[in-house]
């Protein structure tokens, strides 16, 4: 009997210009459009098993194990039935000798390689791995774009993370969401060395979801009207242009500009929307710094700082300042020792706190040292590819149709 | 021979829609109009004395007993200048029987009567102050309004402190300032139940001060024009309305949301201005959920926060909701014994920190109790009257023609 199951593995991305706000909040079509980068999937990643067979009663997902209750009507039942309606339409009907396996059950399994601790919104990988696992299972003849239509009515960024290396979310104009779709400004390969440096900051208080922060921000903010129609459409334009010229300078102006102006936004809300903490802020003063030096000594920008909706950095910066900038924020944020994982190689085995230290001219006053612990982990990667389809060796699915861990 | 001196107080003003933005810096013309508070000189004050003699060789200044610097051309300089004119073209001109007194030199000693370390502009008052007390002393047939373009040109808000309640700065459009001035929307008499709670907050880092940073968001904040076009007329308005109504509720929105969106374009900024700390963030989330329980109720805003360029709140509220609000406060910032000036008698000689406390059904984890210190002081004041004539018993300069404690 054939085994019907796929398993795709899909990227984490963040944006430079921000997804904030919708227009249609259920099928999540933006109040403007987007721009991330894909980050490497050999260091953040959602697996995705998903298998359909005729004896499974109805559709099942297990996040990390734990079964998750797939609710009527909701967003991973939409994702699903899109995926059915589309093998049927592209597959089934066309070519009637394939299995009409869009009329079983699935039973769908993920897993993400990054704690849910880390603060790292994981739905945007999460339903990316989704659609890409049953793509693969359905056989799709469908593109990416396509699957991002589907993806994004999981989760809005979820459709940005189809392509890996730069990735617009054209917002669209239709009301039935045809044309918000994700595209490539460009591939990984075309400026594989711009580098990333999470920092992973702790957080006494829960913060705002996205999801009903930026509605609010929609419904009060006499501000967000203006960026979304002024100016968001000369960002996507500019940034775009920054990343096929590779002119780091531009793209991080542009980045940085566009995350201080979605935390303004927030708090142009009422009442008040904040994500970034004074940990935040800090990192922001010597990201400032560390480019200030650098522009008084004849250079450009070295390194672009961003903030979604909570506290921790992302840094995007060509991969020959990584080094500096982990001394940089080691030094004012000193780490358990032993946590950081040197996938790149920069410092030999060192201990990461030992290599604290500034770069010459550097103000020091600009932030003060923090406690161990205040940034709680540091992780390096670099612009990474799409989703991947898996071998079934990479299954997370047992043949009783669990997953594996409750086999 | 005749001793030609005089002494004025004037107050504080804390602003409800924020000033944030030069047109012209040298004349001190903003970007937007503003509305403030006046603040009670019972408790918050600048006094000024001026004298005029003929034996003094330059116009000298000293602030809380330290002389500064006059500089050509400067702010103080300009005001200076300008009451001298005033005081030649109407009233030595006009009536040649006046002594020429505006060809003398003057001495200048102004004393606040807050800690500098309180964090609260001292400039405004300062500045009022010293334009009354030279007023007074030069005897001028000069509306408030006059004096306030005067004031201006020292520091822009110093204008509003020349009103008692409340106050309005029309930007005006003449390129030199003739209609850019400060006007009463309502005297303090006309609402003198408004109360006002400053809550001193420690801070570890020196902010960016508001001379460079408002040019900065001029220069570079997208946002900052819509603002300025759009938001500011519309509230200026409202909040005049507001107040006409003793209507605290619309007042406390307009307040807390014009707060929110000067933080806004700070952030929106590059390199991006913060003011507002961990501590702001968690006092802001103590009076959103203290107006929630209200509305919840029934009832409308018991409270409205607002932030200057600093970490300080001050909460406006009616004086009915001021102890519930102390209380408050204290539950989650816990008071240096004794220090606070309890001038409204509301505890009865009680320790503060054995009376903190939330109204019922308040959710408590909205914010943690912090460190004692972490808010340094606390200040209960209320809307207040404008600057004040003072007797010849209250001069700050001794006959020697220097500050007395110096003399």
């Amino acid at each position: 009997m054939t085994l019907y199951q796929a398993t795709a593995s899909a990227p984490v991305n963040i944006a430079c210009i921000k997804y904030w706000g919708k227009r249609d909040t259920k099928l999540i079509l933006p109040t403007n459009s987007s721009l991330s980068v894909t980050l490497d999937q050999d260091h953040l990643r959602s697996t995705t098993t998903s298998r359909a067979d005729p004896s499974f009663e109805r559709d099942r997902l297990w996040l990390n194990g734990k079964e998750e209750d797939i609710k009527a009507g909701g967003r991973t039942a939409t994702c699903i039935t899109e995926m059915k309606r589309l093998r049927k339409q592209e597959v089934e009907d066309k070519q009637p000798n394939e299995p009409k396996i869009s009329e079983y059950s699935v039973h769908i399994a993920s897993f993400n390689n990054f704690p849910t601790a880390a603060g790292l919104a994981s739905s945007a990988s999460g339903f990316a791995a989704l659609v890409s696992s049953l793509a693969q299972l359905y056989h799709l003849p469908v593109s990416p774009s396509t699957l991002s239509l589907i993806a994004r009515q999981g989760s809005g960024s979820a459709c940005r993370s189809l392509f890996g290396g730069f990735v617009a979310w054209e917002m669209g104009s239709a009301s039935d969401g045809s044309d918000s779709y994700a595209v490539e400004v460009a591939p990984q390969a075309h400026w594989p060395d711009l580098h990333a440096l999470i920092c992973v900051v702790s957080d006494d208080k829960k913060g705002t979801s996205s999801t009903s922060g930026m509605q609010r921000t929609v419904e009060t903010s006499p501000l967000l009207q203006h960026r979304i129609k002024e100016v968001v459409p000369k960002r996507m334009k500019d940034i775009s242009k920054a990343i096929l010229d590779k002119d780091f300078d531009s793209f991080a102006r542009i980045t940085m500009a566009d995350s201080n102006q979605f935390h303004a936004v927030a708090l142009d809300t009422e009442p008040p929307i904040f994500y970034m903490n004074d940990v935040s802020k800090s990192i922001i003063a010597l990201i400032v710094e560390y480019n200030r030096v650098s522009v008084a000594n004849g250079g450009g920008y070295k390194a672009a700082y961003t903030y979604d909706a909570g506290p921790n950095a992302v840094i995007y910066a060509p991969k020959e300042n990584i080094k500096e900038i982990i001394q940089l924020i080691v030094k004012y944020f000193p780490q358990h020792e032993g946590l950081f994982k040197d996938v790149f190689g920069l410092f030999g085995g060192a201990d990461l706190n030992s290599q604290g230290g500034v770069v010459e001219g550097f103000n020091e006053n600009v932030a003060k040292k923090f406690e161990v612990g205040a940034v709680k982990g540091l992780i390096h990667t670099r612009v990474g590819d799409s989703p991947r389809a898996l071998g079934a060796e990479e299954t997370l699915l047992g043949s009783n149709g669990l997953p594996k861990t409750l086999a």
